[in-house]
């Protein structure tokens, strides 16, 4: 087993991390490693991306049911290079470029014995507190079986995109997307620019995406949209632009993924959606909607929830190596990692309008 | 193929039916019955069931989508006995006793070729204007594909339960309840009941009913419920409520059933239920719901919806055959077929409370 | 609705149809039409491949249980422009260049019902006796419902060509054929090229294709298989092309399908599968076979049974639309329709070697 | 945590278990327990049953693709007390009466983590080479979390049943076993048995059983099988067994289980079941069968296999403590431990005949 030599962990360099220590406020700090376990390895990170739930939390301290109350580093979207492998691991070795599920499951319960380990309830993922992240600017200590080697023609930066893809993903496994689908998508921020790529990958036969931003749905027609459609905020508007929505798409609307999570998203889904098709809500835009779920359930459209992923890294790694997926354009913004630089990339993307995903390069 | 005959449609008896002419009116009047075609058959109505709808279409001459805009024989809870078959028809003989299910879609689209006969756009079933219904004093014309004959065991009452039950089979089917599902029903009222029997004949593991009602909850008990719960109508009271319910559950609730549909059940159900599970949406309380949709999703607690029903007659009748299902409990009261007893026998359902089911005897 | 006029099945020229009369005889003769239901249309037939089904009642009178008793039209895969449409039917027009699906189920039993019309026990589809194919010259009285129009850029004889690809396509569906999925087809002859087709059509991740035929794999390949494997229908060589086959996979196989349908080919499908994998049968070679079963029931590798199609025209059209599918290439043959050219279409199909698709053009 | 005291593993009394040291010979001889991990508990075996696969290891040193190169420690169907829990373990105490679920798998491969991991290609399991048995007269070192505890109205052998039960709901899941199948089982050994309780359980409508043995058929009826079916050996008899199973039926047949495994019964269950069913084949009689294979795919009868079970003990000991199954009566046999009984004991289960469940009491 390799230990030792130019900087690893064992202190000739010093490891540091971006920690989000109170609202608003991000510190570069020194972020001592856990030991290495025999199944684990240490990876020197290379690139990481900004999520939007990353900004949640610097804004609020907390996101979801999650809430910071000890200082915890940042960020989970990650790839890098190994520099050391565990005792017992025999997949990985030092030098391969890796993509970092974020995540595991205890392994015991219903959910990881009946194949849905993202609803473990013991889950340990990275920023999710107490759990710490990966923005760490040289190392992680990691399981090797949540590391995934990268392809060659694959790079470190679209390995760190394997984590928001996974989301479009899941969304797709779980609404049955396929070439007998037309997908409607609300929403073309970066989580539905991603998951209008991932159903394309799917073969979906249509795909129409909506937003209230004439910028991002350009960009989202130019990464090969079918359609487009401006809506508005307004919720009179609704019925309205589901006509327009159902117009435009010219057939059936069998599956649609709101990736904003608004009433008004989820009522213009639920009524454009055709009977007995399906609604994925991904968008975590309001915790409580009004929606008219009555007239939906009578036509049968269920509702479909997404919480993260489970087992998508390869599926990942195999539609960006093979091009079907170029995940490339949606990297807009990159930066280094000064504390200048931290502050900064996350005010832009927090700003969001022409950025989508914002890169570090470690 | 035989015709004529004492008693038919010929004339030597008038053929009366129940007419909804305006709001909170019905007429007893003559009905006039389309000729028999030699996939038909004649059937003389003896069990008529008031459900919840019919009662709508009284007091606002619309349900759901639907409006009455003629008037429009009423009713569709029905079982009778065959007087006259069509040239074509080799299944039945006069003199069976049949249940009669109450629609067909038109066998080209999408939904019926698909399975999903219930989603049909063209749907011409009982009562659904402009197609008329049931709770005619004698006689009816009906495809003899949808007249299921009933066993020696089972009554013309119990036929009628048909309709209702089937409701309750639909939502079981499509939530998936077996002997592995732990089933929370919400709403203790005729739907509330009879679903709590379709979940227990399909095995559920425990079922747990709520009501506003105790003499509701105190009937769900008798006919079967492993535990009740008395919530209150008020919003306030939902975390509370889910607490209580899940301790008295003592198990994951992997199924909620709402079979009331307002906001506070809704709300209720999906907090309730464990990540992964379902909740099916039965009642149709309100036409809006706020709901904490997005917790739900994130803990992946799809929604099902569920309208009318599919291929369940079958199904009903075996489970009344073998005793399954016992349905005459919730038989409550029974009335004749003059224009007073119409009258009352609608406001007796209307007014709810110890009313069950109300059946005409014809 | 239109009738009359010239060429209609009126008279004024005769239809002419291809008759099997008895063991390898082919006759050319009149073909009188059914009269032109309501909802029916009078297609003149444009486009007319022949099936190895076809060639098998040709050679045995006989093919799966169907056995010829009478003269009987051949031919099914077809298409055609309509001449005549019946006075409810509003969806085609005169004109209108459409592909026929051969057949339909009674819409009343418990497989029509269920969404499974292709395994219903009264379906009436063409040169499946008693019921006449569709090689006639002229013209053709079919339910409108099962007419499906194609779009400008898609031929006649590629309409044609649905029927095949309807195999291939009901194939993919009920095995899972998705970007997820490694699929092994046994068989390059029409319906092992055409299944590779559309299992590239629903995405799937990589195909490799084995014959004993090496002219047959180099046309598999140039139609798009990841890898091709020369095999021997020796029941030694077994365990060795497993390998080899597995080698050249290179990942787990999660589907096969079986386009020959011999002891050997399932076999090697069933060896080769991986654990919790699915094994397709659709070829038809041998009535009973000599297979590893119980290992691998042990592996759970389930045997997917394939029969028909069941709404797959819309799903063929839009495939050949986009182009995401091309039969072209398939089309190997064409002959018009004499006496003389139909006994050598068929006597060219049944050689097989370099003919794939035979087609007529009528 | 707790150690040592008396009868531990520690010494002061020997731990004995019987060695499968070559062919038909079974040795009680010492057996050192590996040491406690902190997610480990020490049982003392109370109830171990005798299965069909020891019997075959037994005479032949192998099972499946198993082989015994090394003496090993047989058994695999128990239940004991806990003696000694690891620091880890929360779940469990000492003194705990426990079922032991055999074995488990990585945790980390694409099986187990899509919820089958049943088919890990790493699992370790009881007396599946190289890893040992449970068939020890004091103790066994285990993981805690496949210890299942016991509720007190079921007993000690009953938890030991939950093996074999386990392959009966795991065959009745993969089947999906209902209130709307009919079931044919057959064979009316322990396997065939069981899986007809667990059909049971599930809510089968109809359960048709068939063996070749009267005395078998008699006590699958005291079970509760609807109607038995008594069948030859011979091939030539599958046609007009195949009628009379199905009108003894009188319905379809949905789901047919092979619980024997040769050629004749599978070609018997293929033929029986109703177009679109399933055939689940669970016996191991043969390894390659010759079955009509052809014909059941062109009706859609799919064939699936299973192998061993996941996540069924819990359901188990439901079934069990709610009194939904009993095997009490499957229970024949029971014998001590020395040296003599056990190959006794070994020698009545292999015998067959009347006994159906063979128990040692430790």
């Amino acid at each position: 087993m390799g230990s030792g030599g130019e900087g690893n962990g064992d202190g000739k360099e010093q490891n540091m991390a971006a920690w989000l220590v109170s609202v608003n406020t991000l510190k570069i700090q020194p972020y001592q490693l856990p030991p290495l376990g025999p199944r684990d390895v240490r990876v020197r990170m290379k690139a990481v991306g900004i999520c939007r739930s990353d900004v949640h939390f610097l804004k609020t301290m907390r996101c979801a049911h999650f809430v910071v109350k000890e200082p915890m580093v940042i960020g989970h979207e990650c790839a890098g290079v190994i520099e050391e492998v565990g005792s017992e691991v025999k997949s990985l070795a030092v030098g391969d470029r890796v993509a970092l599920e974020t995540g595991m499951g205890c392994s015991r319960c219903r959910y990881c014995k009946g194949g849905r380990y993202n609803l473990c309830l013991e889950m340990k993922s990275f920023a999710a507190p107490p759990v710490h992240g990966s923005l760490a600017n040289q190392q992680l200590v990691h399981p090797a079986e949540l590391c995934f080697k990268l392809p060659d023609n694959v790079s470190l930066e679209e390995g760190a995109m394997c984590e928001p893809l996974s989301v479009g993903i899941h969304a797709c496994r779980r609404a049955g997307v396929g070439p007998e689908t037309n997908v409607l998508i609300m929403g073309a921020g970066p989580i539905g620019l991603i998951t209008m790529l991932a159903a394309r990958a799917f073969g979906a036969a249509k795909i129409v995406i909506t937003d209230v931003n004439d910028h991002r749905l350009s960009v989202a027609k130019s990464l090969g949209a079918d359609e487009i459609v401006r809506v508005s905020s307004n919720m009179e508007d609704i019925d309205e632009e589901v006509i327009q929505i159902q117009k435009v798409m010219g057939a059936d609307i069998d599956i649609t993924v709101d990736c904003v999570g608004f009433s008004k998203t989820m009522s213009t889904a639920l009524n454009a959606t055709r009977a007995g098709g399906k609604v994925c809500l991904v968008g975590m835009g309001q915790n409580e909607l009004t929606v008219p779920l009555t007239p939906a359930a009578a036509r049968e459209v269920d509702i479909i929830g997404v919480f993260r992923y489970k087992d998508t890294w390869p599926l990942c790694i195999e539609f960006l190596r093979t091009g079907k997926i170029n995940v490339k354009p949606l990297i807009t913004h990159r930066y280094g990692f000064s504390q200048k630089e931290v502050e900064e990339a996350f005010e832009v993307s927090a700003r969001g309008r022409d950025a989508l995903k914002v890169m570090f390069n470690l």
